[in-house]
Order: structure tokens, then C-alpha cells, then sequence
């Protein structure tokens, strides 16, 4: 492959600023096109996922392109589920050991900060420039501005557009390329908790809030002004559904029966429902990712669902696996890109698969008996050999250093070995006298 | 939904042009647009499948729309399975009991048959006609004929147009729809084996003739004027594979290595090797299949690989399936249309899925020992108990009245009784001493 020096990205979002930042500090020009208006001079960000569950995954990156300090500013870490019942009960559980956290951030202020940076590395981003052709062979990108169609030829194109990305709708017509797209039953439709009278917060601002009601769930993230985004995951059809809530009688009554402190601190709540849109939720999976010299990452090439957190995690990780090869390969794309998706592609089916399970676990499960008793035995696991047993959703969230599927398939040893020791009779009762170093040894078997 | 009169098709292909006679003969107005020529103009048929087995469910809605008799005297029968191996020896497998049999027949030759009779009925078909483009909610299929570009209105649009169906690609833009197309790691290419010098069959006239050689095989259908057409279905990549076969040279010594028998009979080898393309096997699955008026079928909707000769015979019970709802609901298609994807969804996915895995049996066990046995003992039974064991390939093939869904549960219950009969020891000696009864209770149980 001939030397690469030009380089085109497709998409300004999160993955595609983030990967524009590391490929200008070694030395590459870099143009990235966006299809929408810069949403710095709008002032104010589109897209509807307000705010976002930044974990470990994504700092290590933001911490390589230099970036820790400016958006730790930017942060409401978030230590522990808080769940709240039908009768607005509260239940903590701590994400990990002291100290660990996930963190709220702003999607458009962190899109801000990496177009920022992005710009300042010299990266040049031109807004309102909508991918409409590529030509694989000659790697030149087809673009309209304005109604006009104008191509820049590159010597490599990174398609960072998104779940619905235009680059890999291309690549999905040349021959042999694996693809899929598969919508959950489930929509969600965002809805807000306003700051409190004198500016605070209405509900414990470090935490990650949760309803979890069976087949469906309310969430809430903090936001520095003091106030909740809250996300319905909500059956399109059924009973009750989307579909049931039929007028302001209806919702109101659903929420106040079903999430009653929650709809107590929701003045805006009929307005928010009727005004925002419901969205479905899709797990798009796609292979190969590299075309001649176009290469598919983030959302672009594997979009998951939110309910791991990992979305704009495992984007980061994407740009950062990639800057990592091409340390290894001394920026032999050649050889980078067919190992770049050898490697990553693996991972991202994991953490896809992992996310879908975990709806189930936090709308369903965070409130049953056995599921707590089962995290409560894990978490004195995890303190007496924490170099052995390390717990699914702490290695998917904060140990960066193990992969997607090694995690996955620890975590399935894991469950195998768990599911006996919860079949034991008495196990509510006797809990505490389990030799946990046996357990232990049965992992590392 | 208001009544529907006028239903647009997409695609003339064998699927459509059947579909159209059907809805024609109920009284429907029927056009069907087409992106190319009219093969009957060019003498020949396009496309690369050349012949293509007929089996019971393709003949029974043949039968219904009265074409049995013209298409009888278009196909040759296929009684079994002839193996080829690598010393050029044959053994003889039936598919079925005394006079079953799939049948080899022209694709090309069909179609034209399915256009005559649409048009008789009083179809129009409209060529090179392209669809490019769809109107959801106002059923308005956009097409493009000769540069200038044109809109169809109808009460219905069906899309008929095959594995790259550009209505469900369409479609597949729509919200909630879920697509997946996987392609497997094997293409395939077309070869010859030419009429002998006196006008007759080379080898066995009335047989599916096979080379299974463990990873990758080759199977030849015959044509009415003695010559058989051969598809080497082959890996890509790998060794051997058509990467890497580079010269004339290695593919004449693998092919006199490999397929002995079938090479002394390929004078065009060569030719054919370099002329035919390598073609790659696709799956395609979707739902929903209904948006608003507009349905698919056929490949359109489930393109599946070839292995169970299933493909053309799926796409016409499709249109059997669509003609008894008609008939169940009197033409209301407010019912028949979501009754349809319901009903027939299960049945797709089935024979998608045994496809794949017949490739397996193909290629690789049909010279198995154990294999063998296993389906010796099974046509035992079915000879002793024909109404309460029929093997798989025989639900599949000649069962028309068994559902595809039905055929694959029934088809792993007699696997997992089977599974344990072969585990028995000295099974090859003692498997006519068998309790063949108990066998069948067990399936019935």
C-alpha cells in the first residue's frame, strides 16, 4: 500500500473528532466531512441522547490525546445504581470498589471539546458536507454542499458517520460483505427532572437512578445544572406500551402509579412526552470493516444498545486499538487495517451481545432476591482475590486492559460456576460460610 | 383497506411472473415492471443459475395455476443422489421411495414459460422498467425506462425482485426493520459436461450426480439435450480455493486429481473456468415483510443458499401460501397481508437454516460410513412406519403438506433419537437387530 498521508473521515461525532485528534498528532492531514451544521455556532447540540455514561474504556483515549483534565471539569461520576421501587423505596449498589465510577457527561459538550481539539491539531472539519458516493477503488469520497456535489480523493477513508452511516451503506453493495440490522421491541423517549427550587439536585446526584419495573424501565442521569435526563425504555406494542398511552389521562396515571417519586418531580412531564420523539433501538453488526483503504469504526461498523454503557466507550477504544497498530506496524496501513478488524471485530460482537443482556438484568432482575444475594456473594469475591475474580460489569467498565470477549467469556465461567452455587439448598441462609478461595480455584481452572 | 383492483409487481423473475398468473386468475388487475430485457426476445436467458431442481413444493401451485402438463415435458428426473469418488467409483443413493424424484429443468426455460401464461391471463409486463424508488404511504412505485424516469400507482405493490431486491432495500430504510445478508466462506462457478458424441447423456441421465470432497464439492444437474451443467462450489480463500488455483496448469491438475471422471468429460474446462464467474452464496432474511401495501416475497424477502434445492420452490409456495389466505379471508388484504409474514416467517427461517446445513451433508457426509448407516436405518423405518417417520429430506422435498418449520422440529427430535442409536456400540454390526417400533414411539412421544 502506498504511503498514507491524506486521510478523510466521514463524520465530527464523538469517534470521528476523537480519531481525527490521533491521527493529526502523528503527523497525518486530516479532513473530516459532516453532513450536519457545526453545533458550536448553533450553540446547542442535535441528536437526542443527551447525556452519556463515560467509563474507563473511554478515558484511557481522552487521556492519550490529552484531553483528561478538560473533561473531568465536564463530569458527574455516578458510584452506584439507585434503585427505586414501586413505593419510591431506595436501593444503592455500588458500581465497583471505592472510588470507581462511571460519569455523567453531555454528548454535545463533549463533541464540543473534541472538534475543539480536534481543530487546534490542525484537523480541518467542514460542516454541512453530506457523504453521497465513494469510490472504493480510487478511494475518493463524493460529497453535496449546498446542492452542489463536489469529491475529495484521499489515500484513506475513515467512515465515523454513525449507526445509519452512508459509508457502510455503500460497502454494504460490493459483494461479500456481512451485514445486520436488528430493532429490539423496545423504543425509548427522553424526559426530564428539573434542578430544584434553589438550584440543586431533587435526587442523589452521584448515581445512576433506576426503576426497574419488569419488562420495562425509567433511568436517570445527573447533569451539572442540577437536573435529571430521564430515559423511558418502553414496549413499543402491548400492555402496557407506547402504544397503550393514549392521552394525557393515561400517561399521567401510568407514571404516577408506576414511577411515583419520579412523577412527582416531572412538571414537564406530558409536554416532554408528546414533544419528544419515541426512537427505536437497534444492534447493527457488519463485516468486513476495511474496503481497499475505507475502514468502518464506531457506531459505524457495530451499534449496540445503550444498557451497557458502552457505546461511545467502545467508539474510543476503537480509535485507541487503532492508534496502538499503528504504533506496532509503524503506520504500515497495509498491515494495520486487516488487523485493525481481525482483532476489534471480536470485541465488538461481545460487548453487542453483552449490552442486549443487560436490559434484562437492569429492568428485570436488579430487584430480584436471588440476582442481589448472587452480586452480594461476587462483590466479597471480588475483595478477598481481587487480582482473581473480577466481576463482569467491573471488567467490561473498568479494567480497560481486558478485552470485550475475554470478559465475556470470563464472565460466562463465571455464571456456570455462580448458577451451582445458587442452586444450593439454603443458599440465602449459608451464604456467608461458602469457601469462596474454591470458587475461586473453579475460574482459574 | 380500501379494496384493492390494481397490484403492481416488481420483478418477472420466476417468483413474480407465478405470483401475477395467480392474482391475475382472481380477478386483479396485474403489472409487473422488470429491469431487463425480455429474455424470450434474446433467445436466451440471463442470470447464471442454469438449471434448478423442481420439487413438490414448486409443483403443487404449478399444478393450480394448470401448467403442470407444459412444464412435465420440460424436466428431467432425478431419482437420488449419484456419488462420484476420487478413484471415479459411483454409488447410488434414492432421495425417496419407488418413483420420487426432484427435477433438473432450465431456469430460463421456465421463466418463459411463467411470462407466457402471465400474459395470457392478461398480465403486463413492462421491460426495462427499473425500479428505483417507492412510495410507502401512497403506493407509488417509481421506475426508470430508457433514462426518463416514471410513476405507478396502485392499490399493491408486491416485491418480487430477487436476493437484491431494491424494494426491500427500500424498505430496509424504514424504521424497525431488521435485515441481515451473511455470505459464506465458500462461490461457486458454473462448468460443463457436453452431450456425447451421439446426442446422449454421459452419465447416469436420471440422477443429481455429486464429488463431495470433505470441504468443497461438485454436482452436476442434466439439460434435456444430454449435456449436465456443473457447479463447483469451492472456498475463496485458502487451500485448495479459486485463489488458489492461479493458472491453467493447477486447475487442470486439481481437477484430473480431484474430480477424475468428471474431468475426462469437461473438454471446455478451461474455457468455462475462466469465462464463468465465481459467484458468491448469500442468506438474506427480514422483517417485517409488509410495509403499508407494499410486501415481499421470494428472495426478496429470504434468499437462501442452494443446497437443499429449495430456493425456487419456497418462493413458489410463497405464492401458494398468499393465494390460500386470499382464498381463507376473501381477498381482504387488511388480513391476508399481516396474516402472511405471520405464518409464513417461521417457514423461511426453517429452510434457511436446514440450507445451510444440507451444504454440510453434501460435501462431507455423504461418504461417511456412520452417515450412511444413519440413513440406511432411517429409510428403514420409514418403509416399515411411512406415515410416522419421515426422514427430513423426504418432509422437505416431497412432504408439500408439511410445513418447512414443522419438517426441521420433527427433523431434530429424529436426530436426537438417532444421535443414540449410532452411539450404540458395534451399531454397524447389530443395527438390524434394531427395535424399530420403540424408534418411532420415541418420535411420536
Amino acid at each position: 500500500m502506498k504511503s498514507v498521508k491524506n486521510i478523510t473521515i466521514a463524520g465530527a461525532g464523538l469517534v470521528g473528532s476523537l480519531m481525527s485528534i490521533y491521527l493529526a498528532k502523528r503527523g497525518y492531514k486530516v479532513t473530516i466531512f459532516e453532513g450536519r451544521k457545526d453545533i458550536r455556532a448553533a450553540g446547542k447540540a442535535e441528536g437526542r441522547s443527551i447525556n452519556l455514561a463515560l467509563s474507563n474504556r473511554g478515558w484511557l483515549p481522552l487521556k492519550e490525546v490529552g484531553l483528561e483534565s478538560t473533561v473531568e471539569k465536564m463530569v458527574i461520576p455516578m458510584r452506584g445504581r439507585m434503585m427505586h421501587d414501586e413505593e419510591g423505596f431506595l436501593t444503592f449498589q455500588p458500581y465497583g470498589r471505592e472510588g470507581q465510577a462511571i460519569n455523567s457527561i453531555s454528548r454535545g459538550g463533549l463533541n464540543e471539546v473534541l472538534m475543539n481539539a480536534a481543530e487546534k491539531e490542525g484537523v480541518e472539519i467542514k460542516f454541512e458536507c453530506k457523504c453521497v458516493g465513494i469510490n472504493f477503488d480510487e478511494s475518493i469520497l463524493h460529497y453535496e454542499n449546498a446542492g452542489t456535489r463536489y469529491s475529495q480523493k484521499s489515500d484513506l477513508i475513515i467512515g465515523a458517520d454513525g449507526a445509519f452511516s452512508v459509508i457502510r451503506r455503500l460497502m454494504q453493495r460490493t459483494d461479500r460483505f456481512n451485514y445486520s440490522q436488528h430493532y429490539i421491541e423496545h423504543g425509548y423517549k427522553e424526559l426530564s427532572i428539573p434542578p430544584s427550587a434553589n438550584g440543586g439536585f431533587e435526587i442523589e446526584k452521584n448515581a445512576l437512578h433506576i426503576w426497574p419495573r419488569g419488562n420495562f424501565m425509567l433511568i436517570a442521569l445527573p447533569n451539572q445544572d442540577g437536573s435529571f435526563t430521564c430515559t423511558l425504555f418502553f414496549p413499543f406494542e402491548g400492555s402496557p406500551s407506547f402504544e397503550s398511552l393514549k392521552n394525557d389521562d393515561q400517561i399521567r396515571n401510568f407514571f404516577q402509579k408506576t414511577f411515583p417519586d419520579a412523577y412527582n418531580l416531572m412538571p414537564s412531564l406530558l409536554k416532554d412526552f408528546h414533544n419528544n420523539p419515541t426512537s427505536s433501538l437497534i444492534t447493527i453488526k457488519s463485516y468486513p470493516w476495511v474496503k481497499n483503504r475505507t475502514l468502518l469504526i464506531g457506531d459505524a461498523s457495530h451499534a449496540i444498545v445503550p444498557f451497557y454503557g458502552q457505546g461511545m466507550n467502545s467508539g474510543f477504544e476503537d480509535c485507541r486499538v487503532l492508534n496502538d497498530l499503528l504504533n506496532d506496524y509503524e503506520d504500515d496501513w497495509s498491515k494495520v487495517l486487516p488487523k485493525f478488524q481481525e482483532q476489534r471485530k471480536p470485541d465488538a460482537d461481545a460487548i453487542s451481545d453483552l449490552a442486549l443482556k443487560n436490559f434484562i438484568e437492569m429492568r428485570d432482575l436488579v430487584g430480584d432476591e436471588d440476582f442481589l444475594l448472587r452480586k452480594k456473594i461476587e462483590a466479597k469475591i471480588y475483595e478477598q482475590f481481587p487480582q482473581k475474580w473480577v466481576p463482569l460489569y467491573s471488567m467490561v467498565t473498568f479494567k480497560e486492559d481486558i478485552r470485550y470477549s475475554e470478559a465475556m467469556k470470563t464472565g460466562e465461567k463465571q455464571k456456570a460456576i455462580m448458577d451451582k452455587v445458587m442452586a444450593q439448598t439454603d443458599i440465602h441462609k449459608n451464604w456467608e460460610k461458602l469457601d469462596l478461595k474454591k470458587l475461586v480455584d473453579q475460574l482459574q481452572s
